[in-house]
C-alpha cells in the first residue's frame, strides 16, 4: 500500500501517524511544500507575541521523529503540482531544484489546509501586508514586530484578536479594522460586547463596519485609506479576514467542491474519487446539529478527520460525525467559547429556537476569586434539545461550553442539563452549576414557569404598553435602568402590588434575571400577566450597546 | 397547602425556595435547629483557614432574605422532635425556651443532613475533639486554630484533606491519621499517590493504616494513643471519619431506612409515607450507573433533590435520576476529581470493566504553563459504555471529569469520546483533548489495536516469562525502570528487533503509554505477541507505591 499525503501538518501528519500504526509495511509519503511538517499553527500568534519563547516549541513532531518513529517518507519543500486520477499519479516539484517527478499512489490524502484570503483591494499585495498561515509567515511577522510601533489588524476573527493581544503585548499601537459590526463574528453580537470593551480599554483603536479602500507604500511603512475617507499610517498590516479552502489541486483534478470551495467528502473523508481522501480546512463537511454543509477551519476536526481517512484506507468504517462548531478564543483574561448553533445561525437557517441568558459566577460566590460569566443557551422550543451555547467571561468558560458540547453531541435536552451531576467544591463550581442553572431556566421557559421577554424585542418596541418594573434595589436602579421602568424592589413587591396599574402586562427585570423571575412568579400567581427580561439589565445593556 | 421542612440548609432551603416559586399561597415553614439557615457548609474549611475572610460570606441566603423574598416562615433554633404520621403533626421544640408545640402539616420534607461519625474510642468525646458540620463547629474550630500549634486530623476524606490544607495555611503542624491504606478513599489508591506525596512535601505527617485507641486530656491539650503503640500530643483533633444519615426522626416515625441508615425514598423523594419527603445527606438513593443503592453526601444532589421534592408536592412528575458520584477536591495546587464508578466499586460489585491510564497535559504542551494530569477511564469491556473516570493533576482536571460525567449521564461510549468536539486553543486544551485521547486509547483496546497489560498485574507476576522492553531513551531508563526491563528506544526498535528473544511475549512500556503503544503496533505487526503497559512507567511507579 502506497499512500501519498499532501500537506504535513494537522490533518496530514495525523493521517500519516495513524496510517503507520495501522500498517507497519505501508509506504507513506508525507509531502509538505513548507520547510516544516507537524507544527503548531495555533501557537504562532503567541510566538510572535513572545509568550511562547522559542520557535522550536512550535515543532510538535520534529521531522527526524516522523522519520525514526513513524517511518514516514517526509519530504518538505516538496509541492504537489497536479494529480492524474486516471493513472493514479501525482506530479511533485522539489522546490530547491524545481525538478518535477511523477509518482504513483494507491491512495492519496489531501490535507492542504486553507489559504488566508487577500482581498482585491489595491495595494493588498504590498510587502508590508502580512498574512499568517505557516512558520515562515510567523518569522516574518515576528521580525516586523520587532521594528515597528504601529500595526493595523484587518479582520477581528480568531486570528485577528489573537494577533491584537500579541502585538499589544509587544508594545505596539494597534488599530483593528473590521467590516462586520462586531468582532468575533461567529458569536452573537451582544455576547461579544465585553470583549470589544476590553479591546478599547487596552488602547486598541477599534473601527467596526469599516473597510480599507487602498494600501500605499509611505516611506518605510504603509498608508491605508478607509471607506470612511480617513487615512491611517502603519508600519505593517496583518490581514486576517478569513481563509478559503486550498482546493487548486482538487479542482484541477476534477474533484467536486462545494459552493464555498470546500472539497466534497463523504463521512469517511473520501472525495468524489474513492481513492482520494481529503481532510481538514480544505473540505466541506456538515454541521452535526443541522446537517447543513459546513466549512469550519479548526484543528480538532482536521486531526480527527486525518485519523478517520487513514482508518478507512485500512478497511475500518470510521466515520466523521460532522462539525459542531465548538471553538474558544482567549483575549487577555477574557475567554469566549461556543458550541453548536448561534442565534444568527438559527436565523440564517430559519430554524425555530428559544434562548435564555444567565450571568453566573464560575465558582461559588462565597469563595474568593469568583469570576462572572455570561452564558447563552439556545434550544428547540418544542423538544428542548440543546442547539447551541455561548459563554463569555474568564475562568471556567471553556469548561461549561465543553460540557454543553457533550450534551449536544449526545442529543440531550435542557431537562437533562437540569439533572446533570457535575463537580462541586467551592473553588471549582457551584452546587447548582451554571450548566444546571441554564437547564433550570430553559426548562422553566418551556414548562411555562418562566415567561420571558428578550431585550432585543423590548428595545424593538414589542412590549410597548407594558409596565416595566425594575425589581432591584433603589441603589442599583439609580446606576442605570431601562428607560421608563418603575422601581419596585423584589423584597417589597408583595406589599406594593397595588402600585402596578391593573390590566396591563408587566415586564419585570433585575440585574441578571433571577429576581426578575421571582417577581414574575409572584405576579403571575397574583393574576397579573408578567414576563421576565431574560438575563436582566446586564443582558439589556449589552444588547442595547449593539444597536 | 402547609409544608414543613426539617433542616434549613442545602436540601431544605432549596425545597423551600422552589416551593415558594411554585405556589405563592402555600404556607412554608423552614425549621432549623441551628442558629443559621442557608449557609455554605462547603466553605467552612476555607473560613477556618482564613481563605474566606468573613463568616458573613458563608450565609448564602441571610435569614431576612428568606423571609422577605421567599416569604418563608423561618424558625431557627427550632428542633423537630417527633413526627406523628397518623395525625400529620410534628412536635417542635423552641431551643431558647425549651417549649414544645405541636403543629400539623400537609406535606413534610426532611432534609436533616448527616452527622459526623464519632467512634466509640475512649475519650473521643473530649472537648478538644472537634467535628465540623455547621457554623457553630466552624467557629469553635476557628477559635481553636488561633490558639494552637499542633493538630491531628483523623480521617483523610474530603473534609479531612480540606482541613489539613487549611490548618497548614494557619501555620499549624498537622498529623493525619487514616485507617485506610490511602487518603481520599473514593478514588483508587494509585490515583491518589501524588496527593499523598504532596501532603508529605508540605510537612504533614501522614499515618495510614492507623487508628486511635485512646484520647486523653493532657494539660491544655490532648494525648492520642495509636494502635501502633505510639502516642501523639495535639492541641486539638478534627474528627472527619465520615457521616451517617441523620435518621432519628425518620426511624422513630417508622419510616423505612436502608442498611446504612439512609431514609428510603422513591425517585420523587417520597419516603415510605407519601406525605413525607426526604432529601439530601439523610437519604439512600441509587447509583445512576449501576442502579445499586447509594448514599452520597454531596451538595449538588441535596440541592436538586430538594427541588424535586417541592416539584412533586405540587403535582409535577420530576424524578431524581440517581447519583453518579461526581466529586472534586482541591489540595493546594492539586485537584482530584471523579465521576461514576471507581475500579474498587467495580470490583466490589463484581462488575466487568476495562480501564486505561493516560497522563496528558491540561493544554497544548507548546504553550507555557501546561500542567500534567493523570486520567483513568473505566468502561464496559463489551459495549464500551463509559463507567467512570478519575483525574488527578492541577488545572483542567475538573473540566475533563465534568465532560466525562456528561458522557456517562448520556450513556455514551468510548467511541463517542473519540469523536467529541471540544474547545481548543492552546491556552485551553489540545486539538486532541485528553477526553478524545482517553477515547482513542480505550477504543483501541476494545478494537484489539491496543493490547495492554496493567501495572498491578505485572507487579503481581502475571507477566512472568515475558520480555519487558523499556522503549524510552537511555537517559529516561537510567532514572528508574521496571525491574528486569531491557532498554530498546522506540526510535531504534525497528532496526533492533533481533535483540528481542523469539517466542516469548513482550511487554513494552514508556513514560506515559504512547511510545509503548507505538512499539506494540510495530512488534505485533512483526509477528510478536506484544502488549503495552497502560499509563507507562508513570502509572507503574504509582501502583508500585501502593503495594
Ligand atoms: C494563526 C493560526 C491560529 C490558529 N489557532 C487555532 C486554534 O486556536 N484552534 C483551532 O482549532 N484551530 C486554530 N487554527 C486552525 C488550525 O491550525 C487549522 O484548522 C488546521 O491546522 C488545519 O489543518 P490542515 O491539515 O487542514 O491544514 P494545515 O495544518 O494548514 O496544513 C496544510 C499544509 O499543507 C501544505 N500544502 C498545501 N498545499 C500543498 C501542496 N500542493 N503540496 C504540498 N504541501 C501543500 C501547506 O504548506 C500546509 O503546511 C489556527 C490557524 C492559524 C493559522
Ligand atoms: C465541611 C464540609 C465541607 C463540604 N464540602 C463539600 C463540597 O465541597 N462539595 C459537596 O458537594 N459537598 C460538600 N459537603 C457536603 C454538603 O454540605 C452536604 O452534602 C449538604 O449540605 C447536604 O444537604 P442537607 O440538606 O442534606 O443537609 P445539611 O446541609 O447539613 O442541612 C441539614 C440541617 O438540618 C438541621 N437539622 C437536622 N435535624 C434537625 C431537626 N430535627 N430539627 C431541625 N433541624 C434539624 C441541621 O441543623 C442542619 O443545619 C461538605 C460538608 C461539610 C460539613
Ligand atoms: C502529532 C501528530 C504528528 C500526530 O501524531 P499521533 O501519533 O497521532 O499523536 P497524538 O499525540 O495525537 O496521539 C494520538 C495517538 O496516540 C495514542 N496514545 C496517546 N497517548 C497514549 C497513551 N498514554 N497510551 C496509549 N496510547 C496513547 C492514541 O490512542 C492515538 O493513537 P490512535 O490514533 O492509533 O488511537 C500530528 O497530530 C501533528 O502533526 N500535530 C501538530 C500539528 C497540528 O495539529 N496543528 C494544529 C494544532 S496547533
Ligand atoms: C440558595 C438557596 C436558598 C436556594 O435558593 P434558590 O432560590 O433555589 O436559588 P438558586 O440560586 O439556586 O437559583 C435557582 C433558581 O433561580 C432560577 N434562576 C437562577 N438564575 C436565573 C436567571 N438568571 N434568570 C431566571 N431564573 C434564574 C433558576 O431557574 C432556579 O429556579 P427554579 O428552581 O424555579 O427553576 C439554597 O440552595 C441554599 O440555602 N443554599 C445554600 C446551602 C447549600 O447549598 N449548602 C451546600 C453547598 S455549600
Amino acid at each position: 500500500m502506497k499512500i501519498f499525503i499532501v500537506g504535513g501538518v494537522a490533518g496530514g501528519a495525523s493521517a500519516a501517524a495513524r496510517a503507520r500504526r495501522l500498517d507497519e509495511s505501508a509506504e507513506i509519503v508525507l509531502l509538505e511544500r513548507g520547510p516544516d511538517p507537524s507544527f503548531a499553527n495555533c501557537g504562532m500568534p503567541y510566538y510572535i507575541g513572545g509568550e511562547i519563547e522559542s520557535r522550536a516549541k512550535l515543532l510538535v513532531s520534529p521531522i527526524q521523529r516522523l522519520i525514526d518513529r513513524y517511518r514516514l517518507d517526509v519530504r518538505t519543500l516538496h509541492s504537489v503540482e497536479s494529480i492524474n486520477r486516471a493513472e493514479k499519479t501525482v506530479a511533485i516539484r522539489e522546490l530547491a531544484t524545481g525538478a518535477v517527478a511523477t509518482e504513483s499512489y494507491d491512495k492519496l490524502i489531501l490535507s492542504p489546509g486553507a489559504a488566508p484570503v487577500r482581498p482585491p483591494t489595491p495595494g493588498a499585495d504590498l510587502p508590508g501586508v502580512y498574512t499568517l498561515r505557516n512558520l515562515d509567515d510567523a518569522d516574518r511577522l515576528q521580525g516586523a514586530t520587532a521594528r515597528a510601533k504601529r500595526a493595523v489588524v484587518i479582520g477581528g476573527g480568531f486570528i485577528g484578536v489573537e494577533m491584537i493581544e500579541n502585538l499589544t503585548r509587544r508594545g505596539l499601537d494597534v488599530t483593528l479594522i473590521e467590516r462586520d459590526v462586531q468582532v468575533l463574528p461567529p458569536w452573537d453580537a451582544e455576547m461579544i460586547v465585553p470583549i470589544a470593551a476590553e479591546l478599547v480599554k487596552r488602547g486598541v483603536r477599534v473601527l467596526l463596519g469599516t473597510t480599507v479602500e487602498r494600501f500605499e507604500q509611505a516611506g518605510d511603512g504603509l498608508r491605508l485609506t478607509l471607506d470612511s475617507g480617513e487615512s491611517i499610517a502603519a508600519d505593517f498590516v496583518v490581514m486576517s479576514i478569513g481563509v478559503r479552502p486550498e482546493n487548486t489541486l482538487a479542482v484541477a483534478a476534477g474533484l467536486e467542491v462545494g459552493p464555498r470551495g470546500g472539497i466534497l467528502v463523504n463521512p469517511h473523508m473520501q472525495t468524489t474519487d474513492p481513492d482520494i481522501y481529503a481532510v481538514g480546512d480544505a473540505v466541506q463537511t456538515f454541521d452535526s446539529v443541522t446537517g447543513a454543509p459546513a466549512q469550519v477551519p479548526l484543528a480538532g476536526p482536521a486531526n480527527r478527520q486525518g485519523r478517520i481517512a487513514a482508518d478507512h484506507i485500512f478497511g475500518r468504517d470510521s466515520a466523521y460525525r460532522g462539525t459542531q462548531g465548538t471553538a474558544v478564543v482567549g483575549l487577555w483574561d477574557h475567554t469566549a467559547a461556543m458550541t453548536g448553533l448561534s442565534e444568527k445561525a438559527c436565523q440564517r437557517q430559519q430554524r425555530e429556537y428559544q434562548k435564555v441568558y444567565l450571568h453566573p459566577a464560575h465558582h461559588a460566590g462565597y469563595y474568593p476569586g469568583a469570576e462572572p460569566m455570561t452564558l447563552k443557551l439556545l434550544f428547540d422550543p418544542e423538544t428542548g434539545h440543546v442547539l447551541g451555547a455561548q459563554a463569555v467571561g474568564g475562568a471556567g468558560v471553556d469548561k461549561r461550553i465543553d460540557v454543553i458540547a457533550m450534551a449536544i453531541q449526545a442529543g440531550m435536552t435542557v431537562y437533562d442539563l437540569e439533572e446533570s451531576e457535575l463537580c462541586y467544591a467551592p473553588q471549582y463550581g457551584s452546587a447548582k452549576d451554571p450548566v444546571n442553572m441554564a437547564g433550570f431556566i430553559a426548562a422553566g421557559v418551556l414548562r411555562g414557569d418562566q415567561p420571558i421577554v428578550h431585550s432585543a424585542d423590548l428595545l424593538a418596541g414589542a412590549c410597548d404598553g407594558a409596565t416595566v418594573v425594575d425589581v432591584r434595589t433603589p441603589t442599583e436602579f439609580a446606576l442605570g435602568a431601562v428607560p421608563g421602568a418603575v422601581n419596585l424592589p423584589l423584597d417589597e413587591l408583595r406589599g406594593r402590588l397595588g402600585e402596578l396599574p391593573e390590566g396591563r402586562p408587566v415586564i419585570a427585570y433585575c440585574q441578571v434575571g433571577m429576581r426578575g423571575y421571582m417577581a414574575t412568579r409572584l405576579l403571575n400567581q397574583s393574576g397579573r400577566d408578567a414576563r421576565n427580561l431574560s438575563g436582566g439589565f446586564t443582558t439589556y445593556a449589552r444588547v442595547a450597546a449593539t444597536k
